[in-house]
This record gives C-alpha cells, structure tokens and sequence, in this order.
C-alpha cells in the first residue's frame, strides 16, 4: 500500500515521554535474533553461524580479530546477554536497539560505540531502504548490530576477508570498523544515482508534458533527499571525530584510511544538496511551465473566440427580422443583389484583419516547437 | 472560539517597559498555588500533598532527595515565601512566574536555575498546550514549578520514585533533574508525530483535492512548527550548557544520561526542521496544484467553446434573412436539394477536424486519472 | 501625507562623503536643547529643569548619582559646551548627534558610551516612532542624548527615582544605565503585540477576502518587521559587549541585571523573526488565495459557458432558413409535430448531462464554505 | 546603447589563465597617467601637477606628508616607473593595472597595501560608476591610483588639506589614508539613496499599476543592489583588518578614526541588505499584483459573459423557425399576445438573478477603489 | 545526442560500497597514457616526449625541476609502475584515476598531493568541459595527472618555460605548481564570461519574449553554475590550506604568489554566486513574465467579448420570431421605419461604450510599448 509507505517514510521512531532510560523496547514486529561470528588473522579464519553470546565471549580476549554479526532484534534476552558479554552500558543498549537514532559516536574507555546509518536502494520502485548499524570496537573486537537479517551493504567485505584481498586480513579490529563504514558510505552513492537519473528524466518531463503526475515525482524525490541529507550529516560528523578524538582504539593508518572515507561522505554531502537544489529548481520551472501551458490554451481560446465572435454578430445582425418592406431603411442589404457574398467578404476580411493582428503578438506561434529545438 | 485560540498562539507575554526588575506579576487567570512533597532515599519515600513552603523548608538539608513541586502561580504570598525558604535572587522569582520566559538557565553559587518548556498534545484538535517548567536545583533538592496544575507529563517519573523503578531511587536531585528534563524533551515527539501524520494527510489532500481549507491546513502547521521550533532550539542550549559549565551540582555520571537527553532534543530538532521544510514544499505544491486545476477548467471551457463557436457561426450564417429572391448569389443554399445535410456534415468535419486538434495537444486526456495511478 | 510617511521609513540619515570627521550636523527642523537633572542617592533628590550645561558640571564629581537628560539637538553651542563639561571625544559628539546611527558601545578609559535606539508605537496608524538615544556613562553621572523632547520610554523610571521604587536609588550609575536600557528593549514588546495583532487579522483576510489592500499590508508590515530588526539585533550585541567586556564603570550586580535585559533583547529578536516568518508565509497563502479565487471565476465562467454554448448552437440551427419546400431533406424538424419538444427535451437532456460532470469533477462546490467550517 | 551598459554592469575584467604573475596589462580605452602631488605639514602646502614619477621620489623620504595622486593608467611606462620609484613589489603593480580586483588589503614590510573601490551615481538615470582605487601607504607618503581623471570623491578632503580644516594637516599619511577610506565609504550612501527613492517610487507603482515596465525596473535594481554588495563586503574586511593587523604603520588613534569608517561601512551593509529584502519582497508583491489584476479581468469577463449567454440563448429559441401551423406544440408563444414582453421579462429577471449571485459573490466591487482608500 | 550530454553534467563517477580501498578502477572509454617530461632550471631545458615512467624516474633526484605530465589513463600498468617510481601511497593513486574526486590537498612526509579541477570552455555550444588534475609535488619534480591528452589550460606555461618567459625557469618546482593551479583557477573566467553574456542575453529575452526556451536556458544555466560552484569552493580550500599548512614543500616566495591565485579564486566564486542570484532573480522574472503575457491575451479576449456579446444579444433579440401580427406588443419595432438604423445605433453606442470603460481601466494599451521605451 502506497500510502503505508510513505509513512514510514517521514515518521520516526520515538522515545516515550518519561521511559527509564537505558531499558530495552523490541518493536513488535522484530525478527529472531541471529549471531554470526568471524574471527581471523592474516593467517586463519573461523566463521560460525548462530552461536550464543556465551560462545562468543571466548574469542573477545584473543588477539585476531573477532567480528560479532548481530543480525535481527526480536530476542531481548539475547540482546541483554551480548550487553553483558561486552559489558556495555544500558544508554549504550538502548541506542543500539532503538532504531532510530541519529548517527553518532561515543567513547567509553576501552570501547567506541559507533552509530551508523545505511541505506540500500529498494530492487522495485523508487525509494530505499534506511537501517541502523551499530558499532562496538573494543581491541581485538567488533560488535556490529543491525535490525534486518535478509540485506546488507557488507557482502564485499566479508568476501574480502574469506578470500583474503587486499589488507584486511593484516590489519585489526580498527580497520574492519573502517572497511564497514566505507561500505556504508558509498552504499548512498547507488541510491543517489538513481535520484540523478529521475532527476533528468523530470528535466525532460517538466518542460515538454508538465502533469500533476510530475509534480508529485517532484515533492517525493525532495522528500527522500530531505531523508538522506539527515543520514549523511551526522554521519560525516561521525567520521570527522573518528578521526580527531577517537582515543587509542583506531591506529593513525587506520585514521589515514578514514580520512578517504571522510572524503567520500563529503561528496555524498555534495551531491544530496545539488539534488536538491535542482529538485528546488525542478519545483520552479514546473509552476513556470503550467503557467505557459495556460498561456497556450489560453490563446487558442482566444484565437478562436476572438475571429468568431465578431463574425457571428455580423450573421446575428442579418438574422434580424426587421421588415424591409415598411421601410427602405429597414436592412435593404438582404435585397441587394451581391448583399450575401458582400457579407461573406467583409467576413472573410475581418478573419484576416484579425489573424494578422494576432500573428504581429505572436498568439499563432506553435509552442510544441521546442520539442525539436536544440536549445 | 477559534480566532481566540490562534491569539494565543502567536502572542507572547511581555515584558512592562520599565517595570521594576525582579517584580512578581501575577497573571488574572492564574489558579491557586498548590505544593507537593516528594521526598526520598533508595530506601525510604515521602509524598505529601498541599504543604506549605515553610514545611518545605524542614526537608531541604536532609540528605535525602527533596523534590518540591509548585502547581499553579494564583497565591503570590505562597510565592513570595517559597523565595524566601529556597533564599532565590528576586530575578530568578521574576523569570518563574513570567510564563513567556525563553528556556536557559543560570548558575548561581549553590543553586541552578533551569527554564523549560513543556509541550503536550491536545486531546481535541490540532494544537498543542505549551507550558513553562521552571528548576530550582540544589544539593538535596529539586523544585519546580508550573503554571497548570491539571497536566504535566511528569506522570511517569512519579510512578518510578513511587514504585522504585529503574535507578532514579539510587541517584540525587540532579539525576531527578534530569529525569523530569528527558520527560520534557520526550513529550515534544507525541506532538510531532501528530504534525507528520498531519503532513502525510496533506500530501495526498494537496495533490488531489487542493481547496482553500488545504492552504488553510499547510499555514496552521507552519506557525506551530515555527512555535515547536522556539521552544526547543533553546531547550538544547539548556542541555548542552549543563552538560558542558553546570559546576558541581551535576555528577558526571548524570551528564553523561543528560548527552543522550541533548541527543534526543538534537532529533526533535531534526523532526521539526524537516517538517517544516516539507511544508513548505507543501505550500509550493499547493500553488502548482491550483494551476494544475486551473488548466483543467481552462482546457475544458477552450474544447467547448473552441467547437462549438464555429458552428454557432455557421448557423448564424445560415440564419441570415438575405432574399434569396432578389439574386442568385443570396444563399442559395437554402433552397438546394441537399443544402441541409451538407451544412450539418461540414459542421461535424468541423468538429471532429477540432477535436483532432485537441487529441494531439493533449488537451483531451483526463487528468483526473492520477488518482489510481502508481507514482 | 502617507508618501512622505513611507519615506522616512526607508531612508537612513547618511553621512556626507568627505565630511570631517567629528563635525556636528544640526538637522534643521531639530528642536531646542532642553537639559533636566536628577541628583540623588539613597536619602537625598535633587531635581531641576532647565538648566545649563556648566550648572551640570557641578554635580558630575559628587558621588550621588548624576543623571544629566538632555533632550532636543536644536542648539548646536549647548551641545558643544555639553561636550566640553563631559570632555567628550569629537568622534562621540558625531555619534550623539547624527541621529541615525548604528546601536553600539564603545569604551573610552573612564567613559562608555552607548547608542541605542527607542522605539514607541504611534498613538494612531500603524507605525512606530524610532529614535536613537545615546548615553555616556561616567562613574558618578549618566548623561543620556535624546531628539525628541515630547515622548520617551523612561517615564517609569523616573517615577521609580522620584518615589524611591525598587532598589534603583540604592545602586549607582550604572543601575541607572541598565534600568533605562531596559525600559528600552522592553518597548519593543507593545509594538511587536501590535504587530502580532495585525498579522492574526491577516490571517483571517487573507484566506477569506483577499484584496489588493490585503498585499500591501502584508508588505507593509515586512518592511515595518525589517526597520525593528535592524534596531533590535545590534542591540542585542551593545547589552553583549556591556556583559563582557565593559571594564569597571559596571558592577558584577549590575551584570547580573544586564543579562536578564539581554534575555529580554534575545525574546524580542524571537519574536521579530517569527512575525518575520510569519508575514513571509503570508504572503505565499495571498497568492495561493488570489489564484483559489480566479479558479472559482473561472469555474462559474466556464460552467456558464459549456452549458449554454451548445445549446445556443441548437438554437442557431433551427433558426437557419434552409427552405423545407424545396427538399425533404430539408429541417423537416421544422414541420413534425412534436419537433419543438422534441428540441427542447435534448437540450435539457444536455444540459443535465453536462451539469453531471461538472459535479463528478467537484466544480459545483461552494468554495466559500470554508468560512464556516472548523479547520 | 542600454545594451552596452548593461553588458559592463555585470561582467568583470578577468584574469587570462596562464597569464605571467606581476604582469601589466594595459586596457585599450584607458586614459594618459597624470600625476598630482601634495606635500603638507602642519604649516606648510605644496601642491603639483603633471609630474613625473622621479620627481615624486625626492618626497618620499621627507617627513611631511607626500600625497601622489595617479590617475589614468593608460601609459605603462609611467606607471612601471612609478613603481620602481615606490619600490612595489610586481603581485602590487598587477593588482593595482587591472581594475576589476577585489577590495583587499596586504602588508609588506614597510609598505600598505589597500585596493579598494569607490562607487559614485551617474549624473542622469539610475546606475553608478564603480572605479577602483589603489592605495600604497608609507611611513611619510600615500600613493592613490585610480584610474578615471574626471572624477572621484576625494575633492572634499583635498579641500580641507588646502584650506586647513579639521585635523588633518596635524596628523600623518595614515591619518590621509582614513580620510580618503572615509570619503570612498561614505560615497556610498548618496549611491543607495537613489535606490531607496527607486524602491520607494516602485512601491506605489507596483500595486497600483504594474506593468512589464516595473518588472523590468525592479529586476534591475536587485541588480546593481548585488553589485554594491559585492563592493562593500570586502571593504568592511579591509577596513577591519586594518584596524586590527595593519602594523606599526597606522597609529592608535587613526585606528579609532577607522572604527568609526568601520561603523559606517557596517551601515552602508546593512542599508544595501535591507533594500536587498524589500526589492525581493516587492517582486512577490509584483507576481501577486498582476495575479490580481488578471482576477479582475477575469471577472468583467466572467460577469459580462455569463449575463449575456443565458439571455441569448433564449433569444435563440425564439429565433428557431418551427413551423407553428403544423403543429399547435410548435412554439406557440410567439403567438401569443403577451409572448415578447414575457419573453422580455424573464430576460431581465435572469439578468437580475445572476447579478445578485456576483454581488454576493464579491465579484462587481471596483478593485481600484484602493487608490484613494488610506491603508 | 542532448540527452546523453546532459547525464554527464549531472552524475558524477561514483565509489562501489566495499571496494577495497587503494584499487586502481580503469573506467572503459579511458585514453592510452602518454607521459610527457620537461626537466630544466634557469639554464637549460630538456623536453621529451612519450617516455616511460623509469626513464623519469632519473631526473626525479636531479637538482633541475622534472615536470612529468601523465595524460589519459587507459594503460594501468603504467600508472601503477608510475605509483612504483614516484613511491606513491595506495590512496593517492586511488584518488588520481577515479576522475571524480573532490578538489583537496593531502600532506605526505615528502610529498604533497593535490587533486583540482579545471573547466574549459566547449568550443561549441553552451557547456564546459570538467577535468580533474591531479598534482604530486616533490623536492624537485611536479607530477601532473589528467585525463584527457587533447585539451588543458596549460600551453601558457609551457609556452612561458620553453621560451623562458617570465620568472619561472628561476624558481622550483613548488612555483610550476603555483603556475599550474593559477591556469586552473583563471581557466574559470572564460566560462564564466559565456555564463555572463548568456545571463545578460536571456535578461532581454525574459521580458521581452519568454518562451518555454527560455524557462529552459535558465534552468540549465542554474545547473550548469551549480556545477562550476561545487568545483570552485574546494578549490579554494585547496589553495588556502596550501598557504597556511603545507610544510617547507613550498617556499615563503611562492606562497606569497598562492595568495594572488588565492584571491582570483574567491573573485571567482564571488562571480559564480553573483550570477547564480542573477539567473535564480531570472526566474521570478519569467514566472511574473509570463503571468503578464497572459494577463495581455485575456484582457484581448475580454474586450472582443465583453463588446460583441451584448450586441450579438440585441441581433438575437431582433431575430426572434414572434408574431408581430397577433399583438402590437410583439415585436413593433420590426415594424418601425428608424428600427433597423435605432437598432445598430444602439449597438454602437454600447461598443463606444464598453471601450470607454476598457480605457479608463488600461485594457486598451499596448503592452509591448516597452520594448522602445528607455527604463
């Protein structure tokens, strides 16, 4: 349903007024709680799938790394066992579960809690899908969470970690906090190519065959670029204090790669607010274009009524039944000899008078021209 | 009455030029001052109902938790000695019963002195009561005082001191603080979700059926967001200035649950941004939607007048009382054999020759059909 | 004349090119310096009209508190012999004089000196008068600068120093300076209640009758909330720099007190740029509404218009003359016996079919129902 | 040709990419160099003209005041010889050349460099002259370049050198250098006073008559508003920065002078601001005004039509020619003895009806009446 | 094809969600590399063309600056050999073949790597072409990065140091760099000077004839300014961070020059912005354009009605074909000797006046006047 639809699109998750904080909501509709768990070193690799928190908390203490994939919300009890597995602060469990929360990062002693916001283009139709990912680095650890087990944007880096490319396997929790962050990062640049390319076709659309229809396309691309420019703000400031403050946990090679990634969030930034400046713009030239729409049909009917009406009171006049025969004065035209084709000239010329009047301003130009115009 | 209450929407109360600084004017409505005691350790609770401030003043050194909550500012005596038992700076007396107050707070030696602004749906209709909460916060003490003694969103916090639910019980006055300060912020999302419910209704509403009700609608939504928006840019400064300067009074272990409260007024703060610029989207929609229909009306009077003035003409033509006796040339038509029905024929090429026309400049298409179309 | 009101709505005072720096400028419909001295302090009040600039003199060293109130710039050599009593800088003299300049402070080793700038709400009209006051604040005295001798907001203060009011006659100089300072930003607030007033008027036309008078004052009002802008804003940053950095003519109370009337300057700020936005909404719902109602014209017109054109083309064609004794084929209607019937039944027929969609597509409603709903 | 004046409104001389740094490149259409020279202390005035660079040298080093006056730059060997005399630096001498630059200021050792631009209105019609002015400030000279011998606003201060008013022969090439910012700051304010008796003119002619004309007038305004914008933001960035890092060349009391040239600078900003907003706000008030004006086009269009169709209509039917002798269903009212005044009469009561239906409708009111109405 | 060319402008090259970082990604249509070598100091000059990356690799340790000019990227190998010789970080190669890169600055030990964009004209048409170049600046060699062989902005400068014009054989490599970002930035003027003469074109247009061309020549400058703006800001980041923190990679002498470039940069964003308000003002201008064309075809169509259907009414009138021989009240007008002539008098003493009214209410004036009128 459409209308369902857009409303999740503008209404957020909120926090009751008054709620204990740091206590723990499963929505309603939650899936089951899934644990995936990697762990490796340059030299081996363990993947397990739906293990216990308890079987995670053996690898928390080696030194390879162990990513823990928490994958869907609807066991709280298993939620509440991780947080006591990792030892993490209820504020920290209640963002994490709570799954609206705005992009942010904090930092306790020995963890950084990262929240993180990822959007993945919808396979049908227009819009997208916008998922919280939490973050959890600890040394030899990564805790990552997120609501929805079917999608996510990390299938290039786990391959890369299976298959050993590049330098993950070489490097330490810090860095696979930072090859999933890039992930989500440039996973908003498919989303946005999509708006480009609705974006030129409304170009096309709103100047050759403006419709209620393209007003609509209109205000639903500047509403969802409203919803990604609040994804990506908070996540850029995320990343720029990753890079600045976030303690010993992330290595300087590792804030050199961040800066990359802070790079592309910035041209993600960039691109969202030229969308919507031509979305803003988009909005302009379509009130312009209904307007000479108007213009268009407006001079046709006055085109048409303006050679007309002028010719139809000359037949109304000769319509009249005044009675030529108590007066020579009474209308002797309609006795004349040449009365009725004087009067379809006089017509005639009137229609011409007034096309030439017209042509001079204009009114008979074909608008549709511009189709074919190379502007 | 309904101009009434958007009077006191937009109108502040304001301050008497060269009024006498740290005067308590009492407001004509205002109802009759009523104190309530909450006084509590994690091991032991006091409720007391309608005291007075000088057996307020007994709990106030105790090391318990003293929360003394003023309802109503009709008793101005009641006020006055209340200054007097908690020692308040006039200033300070004068910003709490001047209900129009701006939120901020102030730190003065031993005591903290917090503005807010409550906001709760109302029950009925669109709008929202906005109400000013004002904090007293001392070392073992916490007053407050509102003006409306019949609602407050506080309910919650009470139930939790009362039944000893989550922490609250275990931490001073500053975690009761900012226990009754999340409240606050919380309870602006129940009145935003209202707008954005309000907002989706107008998307469709605005597209579909655009009436001067639904401008009316679009300009009410804007002026209260614009109210929301004074109350809580304010409100987070507030937050952020006892996160970051508040001295003593606050425990850090209470400023860090006061940076998840700032992160929950950042997002009112984001909801409300984006509602507005949504409506004011909306407002542009609204104008396009007007021309939309504009078009329409004018499309179908240019198709009926532009077919069936031509024929009108022709009639006229043939109307014409020219003497067909008196010379050949006068319409002689009329007396032919088949002057009829090839005067009706040419008036239906006529019409469908126009209709054509219209057919390829797409003036015939229904544009009504947008509404079971798939956008 | 109204053109000559806008006019000095809009155009500043300005300084000619060139001029030498420190010259005094009489503006020639100035009016005669008139000079009122108030001497007190706690016990004693002395109070005198009248009187010259080397009578004021006297009393500058004395430790009461001096408040030389100089109204009207008419007389250039009472302004100059002021300027050598109070050993003013030329550049101040300048300041004091040129009536249009910008709030600001500046501090000279044992003088501040403040511009300001006073509004009042004219008694009639719509208006407000603005007037720049300038003080220069010693340690023992006050001298405030003012045009117009009629009409000031100080009234209360001076009522409050002559019947010993308040703490005013216990505090120094610097008390007087905030307390008239005050008095000042809270004479924004009467004007703006005018303005919030109107603009609820507004709010009611414009969407029920929108008129041409209806734009203008919308604008009007623009332009009016733009002049209190530029007044109010550098205020604010005057009070500001007085709080910070203001050296020790000001007291650490007196301070105190200054922040509450910078508190005052921010709600007057609030309330401008809200009634700012709020006209700027405005005027998008005025052209919403100006467009609302051509849409109904053009309803009325074109309902009018498709139904009886047709018909009228009905009536043309059994008005024609074609001769029914020369064929058969010939409007034989003419001579049925039911054929006058028969031609008024289609084009009821018509007229009823017609009438039909134009229901089905809503242009039948009374658009000006709204006035009764409840929105 | 208006064309050719408002080509140079908007374009700007620009840089050849590539181009060698320090390089001088002479305009075709510039004017000879002329040189002038004063040299004034406190008692005593030289003053020259047509000199040559070299003879400026030997006053260089002199500790009276040596003012070199340049103006016209269209002979490049005078200049670089003018600048190996100053001994500029070749960044300097391009600057300075190419007259498009923006005001900005840069210090060298012993040098000051300030580019700076000085607006002047044209002698008939609505633009301005916008002419750059370099300055090269010494311990004991100033150089001013500009590049139009006919006119600058400068005369004012070589008066009051030459005549000895004010200060100035007391104090130094800094003091010079003030005074001369001074009058190019103050230049503005005769420049935007014709703007605000334009926008005022506009105000009435825009709700009163609009016509394409105003359109056109208020585009241009907001315009040549952009331009002097784009003059004076850097310029109060000049004027700050010298007041705050220009070094040991400009004394502490100079600096007090600048600060009031500060002050105005800030004022002239927030006029060109203000009128900004107004002329933005009166093209809304314009598209609203000719919104209007159609709405009462339409009106005497609709009301004229919708009077005349039904009662045509009618006449019509009365028109038609069915026989009445064959059928006594035929028509028979126009053979009845009261048939016309019948036919006439309800003619009229139709009339009547549909203008009741107007008048309550708000749609026969004389919209002009606003002309003489006193909002 | 128009289309295909308008896709380009908006979508940029975009990062694949888990990419490994570092990967070197050769887009399809990409040009052979070709390498060009200048390597020379003030007295000798060695130019080759077409070399490999080790060959270069000699002059690199020279004392002689090594210009080595990489264009096209289509050989991978050889970038990746040019990573090898130059030793540069995974990263920076990265950024130097993904042409779509944020104009930015980066700060190795012993290298300094910056990423510009740099616009040429379209030879024909209305666009601009957009290019990235990348820099990498050593002790003595500049290695310069772009895309396309056929076209840069920097035959100037290599004109300058083969002909030795100028100073730059004298100085370093860090004075190429300058030369080249210099280029760059002025290369904006030329595309800025089409913008201007484009904006001063449709500023006639708009008023005089609005087309729905027009709407979209302005549109499509809006975006192609948007364009320009997001490769000028960073730009000048660029350049202002080099002046302040780019390490002793860069002389004092050249950062003097930096500051000149610097300027010219902010001179241009001050022109992009500058024209981006005027083509935004454009819009409104269309928009009021266009309502006041329609306002023209209706007040034309208003008065041909509002004259002839009154008339066309009283010829209905005396068309009716009541009996005049049943009643002396039908119709005796027909029968009258002055009827006809009493009857077309009547009809041309409502035309005269029906046209006294237009008059008085401006509907009879030409609106074109304006076209010779002098604003």
């Amino acid at each position: 349903m459409q209308h369902q639809e857009e409303e999740d699109d503008i209404q957020d998750f909120y926090h009751q007024p008054g709620e204990i904080p740091g206590q723990i909501n499963i929505q309603e509709d939650a899936v089951k709680t899934q644990i995936r768990l990697v762990d490796y070193n340059e030299t081996y690799l363990i993947n397990k799938k739906d293990i216990t928190p308890q079987q995670c908390g053996e690898f928390l203490d080696t030194q390879s790394v162990s990513w823990v994939d928490v994958q869907g919300l609807g066991s709280p009890e298993v939620i509440e066992e991780l947080g006591r597995v990792f030892e993490l602060n209820s504020l920290v469990l209640e963002d994490v579960v709570n799954m609206a929360e705005r992009p942010k990062t904090e930092d306790y002693e020995d963890q950084l809690v990262i929240i993180a916001r990822m959007v993945m283009p919808k396979p049908k139709g227009s819009g997208f899908y916008s998922e919280q990912v939490s973050f959890v680095l600890g040394k030899y650890y990564l805790l990552t969470i997120q609501e929805e087990p079917t999608r996510d944007c990390f299938e290039a880096v786990r391959h890369r970690i299976k298959h050993n490319r590049g330098i993950i396997r070489k490097h330490g929790a810090d860095y696979l906090a930072y090859a999933l962050l890039d992930s989500i990062v440039d996973g908003f640049f498919p989303v946005l190519e999509r708006y480009g390319e609705k974006i030129e076709d409304l170009e096309q659309e709103v100047i050759i065959k403006p419709t209620p229809q393209t007003l609509r396309k209109i205000y639903k691309i500047r509403r969802q670029l409203l919803k990604l420019r609040r994804a990506i703000w908070p996540q850029r400031d995320v990343i720029n204090s990753l890079i600045r403050d976030s303690g010993n946990l992330i290595s300087d090679e590792v804030r050199l790669y961040l800066r990359d990634c802070y790079d592309h969030s910035i041209q993600v930034i960039d691109m969202v607010e030229t969308y919507r400046e031509l979305s803003s713009g988009l909005m302009d030239v379509y009130l312009s274009a209904v307007s000479n729409k108007m213009n268009e049909i407006m001079k046709f009917l006055t085109v048409m009524s303006s050679i007309f009406i002028p010719l139809t009171f000359i037949a109304g006049i000769y319509g009249m039944n005044f009675n030529t025969e108590k007066s020579p004065l009474n209308m002797p035209e309609l006795n004349w000899y040449w009365g009725y084709p004087l009067c379809l000239g006089s017509m005639g010329a009137i229609a011409i008078g007034l096309l030439l009047i017209f042509k001079r301003r204009g009114w008979l130009d074909n608008a549709s021209s511009l189709k074919d115009d190379n502007p």
